[in-house]
C-alpha cells in the first residue's frame, strides 16, 4: 500500500509500504477512506516530537472502513464505517475505566500513539489495536466529512477546553487562540450554555472563521491589552468565568490568569514546550480552577448527537480537499494555512 | 473594653478601646467567649498584609455570645452562642448565592475582612456585618472548643485542600506542610472516603501530630526526594491523586508538580508571596487540575455534622490555653510554635 512515512525532520514521502496486518487478537484493520492533517503532525516534521522516528507512518485522524478483525474483536465488525479516534483505548485499566482514556496504561500511558509510537493513519490501511474500544461506529446517514473532526479537534476542543473549563449556564467564555482547537472549543461551548464568546486571535481570517463558528466577540491580539478588554466584557468587570488556552505559549497563559475572575477556571488546551511563570502570589486567593490535558474521546457520541440533531456542524472546518495521493500538495496547504486561508484539508481515497 | 490592637509592623498591644456599637441595620454586637491566633496574625505582625493599619483590632476566629443585633438581623437573637466564622457574607451577592462567600462583593470582594480591613475579634466585643448570615449558631452540647476551629483552619482544609482536591473513596493523598492547615486536611480528608493520607513536615512534632490527626504515613521533608517517595508509596507508582500544598512556598508547589499522578488534583492552600515556576511543558499532557482559594466557610455545617457524629475533634488543635487578657503571652507562644510544641493556643473571656 502507499502511506505518508516520515523521514526525520522536514523530511517525509508518500511511498509503498509493506500493508498492516494483524498482529495481537485485539487488532483490526481499516481502510482509510478519508484522513487530515493535524498541527501535531507539523511539529513532528519539525523534529519537536523526539519518540516519531525514521520510517513512521503519521496521521492520527481518519475515517474508514474495518477490512479484517481479530479474533478477539468485538463490537465491530468486517465492512462496518467507523471513526479512528487519535486515542487508542484498551476498555480495561483503570484510567480506561474512570473515563480518562487519555492515559490508558495498555498502551502506554498516553493514548495517542497512532503516528507516533505505532503506525499512523495517513496511508490506505492502518493496524487498530484495542478495536473493540477504540473504534466508534460512524451512524446511518453521516458523510465522512461530517465525522472526521471527531477523532481528535472536536473533542480536544470540547473535553479540554469547555468541559474542563466547567462552562455553564449564562457564562462568558474567553477562547485565546482561535486555530481548529480553538474553534473546535468556540463551535461547542454554546453547548454547556455559555452567553457570551469571545475569540481572541492575531489573524483576522479566524477572527471571521470565530464569528462564523459561534463566536459572540472578537478582539484583535495585537490592540491593545487583551485581558483588560476581556475584563471590560465580562459581568461586573470582574473577569470572564472561563479562559480557554488554545495557543502554548507563556504569553496567551499570561491573558489568561489576567482576565480570569474569581472563581473561574483556566483551560489550557495548547501543547507547550516551555514553563510558564504562574502568578500565586495575586491567584492563591482567587479560588481558580486550572485545568490540563489530553484529549480522551469519551464525548464522541454526545458530539455526534449534536451533529445529528444539526446543533454543530464540524465538516465547515473543510476547507480545502485533496485526493489521498496528493497528500503532499495538502501539507504544503496546510503548513501555510494563514496563507491560503486554510482550517483543516481532507483527503479521500479512491 | 480591652483588645489587641495592631500598631504597625512588630507592634501590638492589649489595651482599652471604644466598644463597638450597631452601624448598619444588619449588623450584630458579639461578645467575644473564645477566640484564637492565625499564622496570618502572625504575617500581619510582621509587615506583609499592608490593608492593615494602625488602631487595627487584631483576629478573625471566634465563638461568642450575640449581645446586640440591627433591626434588619434576623436568624440569629441576643443570647444566641454563635460561632464567629473568618468570612463575612451578604447572601445576597453573585458570589454568594453560587456558593462562594470567599468572594462577597459586598464585603469588597474578598470575604475576609475582620481583623484586616475592619476591626476583629481578639476583643471582649466585636461587631458583625451581615450577622444573619455570616453568623452560625453553635448547636447544644458543643463546647467552644470544640467548634472554635470552624472559623477558619477546619473549613479551610476541608474546602481547599480535600474538597477542591476532589478527594474521593479509596484515594492517596498527599498533604505537604503539617501545620494547622495541613493538619486540617489530614483530619478531614477521611470524611470523603481518602485511604492512603500522607504528611510530610521537615518538623518530628507535626509528623507525630499528623499521625495522631490521621495520616497513615509520614515523609521527613529533607530526607531524600519527597515526589520521588510519594510517587513510591502510590498506586502502579504513577503519583498521588490529590496534593494539598500548604506551606506557600515555590518549594512545596514543585513536590506537588512532581508527584501528582495523571489526572489528578494539586490543591494549592496556602499563602504564597512570589511567582512559582509551573512546568506546563510536562503538565498540558498529563490532565491535572490546580485549584486555589479562600475559606468560604460553606461547609461548616457538615463539619460540625462530623463534630456530633464523632468523626473529627477539632478541639485536639488546642495545645495552650490562657485567658483572654494574657493573649500578649500567647502570641509569644504561638509565635514559637515549634519551640513550645504548639498548634494551636485557645484565649478564654472571664
Amino acid at each position: 500500500m502507499k502511506a505518508l512515512v516520515f523521514h526525520g525532520p522536514g523530511d517525509k514521502a508518500w511511498e509503498e509500504v509493506p500493508d498492516p496486518v494483524i498482529q495481537d487478537a485485539t487488532d483490526a484493520i481499516v481502510r482509510i477512506d478519508t484522513t487530515t492533517i493535524c498541527g501535531t503532525d507539523l511539529h513532528i516534521l519539525k523534529g519537536d516530537v523526539p519518540a516519531v522516528t525514521d520510517g513512521r507512518i503519521l496521521g492520527h485522524e481518519a475515517v474508514g472502513t474495518v477490512t479484517e478483525v481479530g479474533p478477539e474483536v468485538s463490537g465491530v465488525a468486517v465492512g462496518d464505517r467507523v471513526i479512528v479516534p487519535a486515542v487508542t483505548n484498551c476498555g480495561e485499566c483503570s484510567y480506561c475505566t474512570d473515563g480518562m482514556p487519555a492515559h490508558c496504561q495498555s498502551v502506554g500511558g498516553v493514548g495517542w500513539i497512532f503516528g507516533h509510537l505505532i503506525d499512523g493513519l495517513q496511508a490506505e490501511f492502518a493496524r487498530v489495536p484495542f478495536a473493540g474500544t477504540s473504534l466508534v461506529k460512524v451512524p446511518e446517514g453521516l458523510s465522512d466529512e461530517q465525522v472526521l473532526f471527531l477523532t481528535d479537534i472536536l473533542p480536544t476542543g470540547f473535553e479540554l477546553g469547555v468541559l474542563n473549563g466547567d462552562v455553564g449556564e449564562g457564562d462568558t467564555v474567553a477562547v485565546i487562540g482561535a486555530g481548529p482547537i480553538g474553534l473546535a472549543a468556540i463551535m461547542t461551548a454554546g453547548m454547556k450554555g455559555a452567553s457570551r464568546i469571545i475569540a481572541v486571535d492575531g489573524d483576522e481570517f479566524r477572527l471571521e472563521a470565530a464569528r462564523t463558528f459561534g463566536a459572540t466577540d472578537t478582539i484583535r491580539a495585537g490592540s491593545g491589552d487583551v485581558a483588560a478588554q476581556l475584563k471590560e466584557m465580562s459581568p461586573d468587570g470582574l473577569g470572564v468565568h472561563v479562559a480557554v488556552e488554545a495557543v502554548g505559549i507563556p504569553e496567551t497563559l499570561d491573558t489568561c490568569w489576567a482576565a480570569i475572575r474569581p472563581g473561574g477556571t483556566v483551560a489550557n488546551v495548547g501543547v507547550h514546550g516551555a514553563p510558564v511563570e504562574l502568578p500565586i502570589q495575586d491567584l492563591w486567593i482567587q479560588n481558580i480552577t486550572l485545568r490540563t490535558g489530553l484529549v480522551s474521546g469519551t464525548t464522541i457520541p454526545e458530539l455526534l448527537a449534536g451533529i445529528q440533531n444539526g446543533e454543530i456542524a464540524p465538516e465547515r472546518f473543510a476547507t480545502h480537499r485533496f485526493p489521498l495521493d496528493q497528500i503532499m500538495e495538502a501539507y504544503d496547504v496546510f503548513g501555510n494555512a494563514a496563507e491560503h486561508r486554510a482550517l483543516k484539508v481532507v483527503l479521500s481515497a479512491g
